[in-house]
């Protein structure tokens, strides 16, 4: 047996599980899910719980200035650029309980398996818990990536506001201070970066296998679009004499309803947020914000729908000002074939029935392929459902999934 | 000169305004308007105000479960019931200084200007401040002329909330706190009611007059629609398998707005709440909740136009489940013709240009008339524009229609 398979084979399904569920206890709904968004109170407390495993394993933790955490295994190599993997804490306001958690506990599982059967490596192993990945509450999400990579300062994101007006960089500042001293990870980039996920999709489920390589990542647009219109008195004013902001609105979300109705079934266009002031039924709204996000697979498609978005806001303004700002673009990605095939192979090796697919949803992955060879591990969920409080996954694909991510993280590690 | 031409003349202009911008300065917005909503610590401001304000004026204060406040100035005859007016203290959460407050404003500078003129009444006068007119944070409003004329009881609205969640019942309690040891009103019926109010329109001020002697309110509906559709992830989810609450939403209001779209532009339908959760942008929204606001002076018709809304919302549901309660119905009203000719009749013996005329927004007025002969004095205000931070109103109009209400008040306490 090769130190994979060993590492593999010691791979603890209970183990996972029961971690899972210690996690998804930090911010559980009483419909079963998980409310744990970015930088609050519940976020804080399940990084508490990261550094403790941490402790428990003997692993060396740091953080960076938008608090994305870093649990290392040493290597033998101390030159050695380490492989990273690792995914994210933070949910969805009715999320699941695997979105994100997932992926950071099948690292933590492949690490103390590789303790559990003495392998050793010669790269460290970086486990990651990356920063507001959902971008629920402060927009754009995939930001502690975005950081990572260089994308994004904390100057551009420090002011961001949530819906009660809640500025990031308070949060993050106390958020940081939920999990006081850890250093600060030190610059480095990683070898490779490997991702697992629950698919978010039917796809595994449907065609009865466990792994999904992830060849990926379909692109994503976000937009917010702001308009301003006048309040006035809802029984006095003459439907002529209106700036309303949300008939407005409401004229704009229909014509990028019908611009983005597609018989492929590709385009997915969603107005997930949406915010009307000042909110009162007798008073014509003089404010609407609202989201839009716009994701497909083909670069030129995407660029061309969210190049329409700003001419179709003008035409049904309804004299009502409107602005519209990009928050996020990620073209569509491909992750490294090499890794990719190892993702593959490892699953073959497992005797783990697995498919080459594309993620529809957007992943820290996505940024860390411009800085390193990178791949994804998807494992089925329940009916493809995410997003969700009734999210679910069996034990038994995720303890696969993990197993399939332990033997390529020891592959990677000790590749000459 | 009789009691009722001494009255008016003792009318202090100045006073008024200066009471008009010590009760705007509670609540009061950066953009010059006011923010004092229903059962907010401003609106228990504000009738702390009105009560110190009696006190000097030597006032009998009372109030009633709903948290209604009632100034009263009394009569020669203990045996007479009394005459009625005044308006609201609370306001839209973007209000101005003058909607409501005037009507209050205007009693007491009625009353004062009597004290001052050594003129008595054989019936007394009751100043009334109304509950809840607005409806902006809790739904229904009119809250408190409903609650006085036994439309409502207070078990039907304590569970009531707020956009915050706050309970109705709970805020209630602290507004009557803060004004503790008033007495409880007994029962009583007014003989008539009569409240000054700016118009809310431009009419008055398009025509160059001062008064409007109004003769009937348009007809009001209003409605709650909730919609439930299903959690999904934004980019994993094909259209064909979503329920998508807000593009149910957005279809439904494009649908109403088509059915009351009138050439006459004598309907009035405005959607001024929307609330949508989870609230994400990468979450395909499970839950809308909208308001529904929809006016005409024609009760046939708006009878029609409100019972078509089950069946529209019904057919753009997009396989959401949705559910519509109408919170409010007060058919069009006739006020009484004698009290609208007095107001008619005391503007000509000021030598101020009048207008019958229709109100275009609802008023506790309405339901007043129910209980007894009923009318209200309009006055000018800047552009026809309400419910807007920037409200305004000439300080001599406001005077000019508090001398109206002077006058009549005098009359109708004096009448045989």
């Amino acid at each position: 047996m090769t130190d994979a398979d060993r590492a593999a084979a010691a791979i603890d399904q209970d183990r996972l599980w029961r971690r899972l569920m210690e996690l998804a206890a930090i911010g559980a709904t009483p419909k079963g899910g998980v409310n744990r968004q970015a930088f609050t109170r519940q976020d804080g407390e399940a990084r508490r719980l990261m550094c403790r495993w941490a402790d428990e394993l003997g692993l060396e933790t740091t953080t960076d200035a938008i608090g994305n955490l870093f649990l290392r295994r040493m290597g033998r190599n101390g030159f050695r650029d380490p492989i990273m993997t690792g995914s994210h804490l933070d949910s969805q306001p009715t999320g699941g309980k695997f979105d994100g958690a997932f992926g950071v506990l099948a690292a933590l599982e492949a690490v103390e398996a590789m303790a559990a059967a003495d392998v050793e490596t010669a790269a460290p192993i970086d486990i990651v818990a990356w920063s507001n990945e959902e971008g629920g509450r402060f927009q754009p999400g995939v930001m502690g990536s975005a950081f990572f990579t260089g994308r994004i300062s904390i100057a551009d994101v420090a002011d961001a506001r949530d819906s009660a007006g809640t500025r990031l960089g308070d949060d993050l500042a106390k958020t940081l201070a939920a999990t006081p001293g850890l250093g600060m990870r030190e610059s480095e980039l990683p070898a490779a970066y490997i991702e697992a996920h629950i698919e978010q999709g039917p796809i595994l489920e449907t065609k009865g296998l466990s792994i999904g390589a992830v060849t990926g990542v379909q692109g994503i647009s976000q937009f917010t679009v702001e308009i301003a219109g006048e309040e006035a008195h809802a029984g006095t004013t003459p439907a002529a004499n209106r700036r309303d902001a949300l008939l407005a609105a409401n004229d704009i979300i229909g014509a990028l309803q019908d611009l983005t109705t597609d018989p492929d079934d590709l385009v997915r266009f969603t107005v997930g947020r949406m915010e009307v002031g000042p909110g009162s039924p007798n008073t014509v709204p003089a404010h609407v914000l609202f989201s839009i996000d716009l994701r497909h697979p083909d670069a030129a498609t995407l660029e061309k729908l969210g190049g329409q978005i700003e001419a179709v806001c003008n035409e049904k303004a309804r004299r009502c000002d409107v602005a519209v700002a990009r928050d996020l673009y990620v073209p569509p990605i491909r992750f490294n074939s090499n890794l990719v095939g190892m993702v593959r192979d490892n699953a073959a090796a497992l005797d783990l029935g697995s498919i080459d697919m594309i993620s529809g949803a957007g992943h820290d992955a996505m940024y860390l392929a411009s800085l390193c060879p990178t791949a994804m591990i998807f494992v089925p969920c329940e009916a493809g459902v995410s997003h969700n409080e009734t999210e679910n996954a069996k034990s038994q694909d995720l303890a696969s999934g993990a197993a399939v991510l332990a033997r390529t993280l020891v592959e990677l590690a000790n590749a000459e």
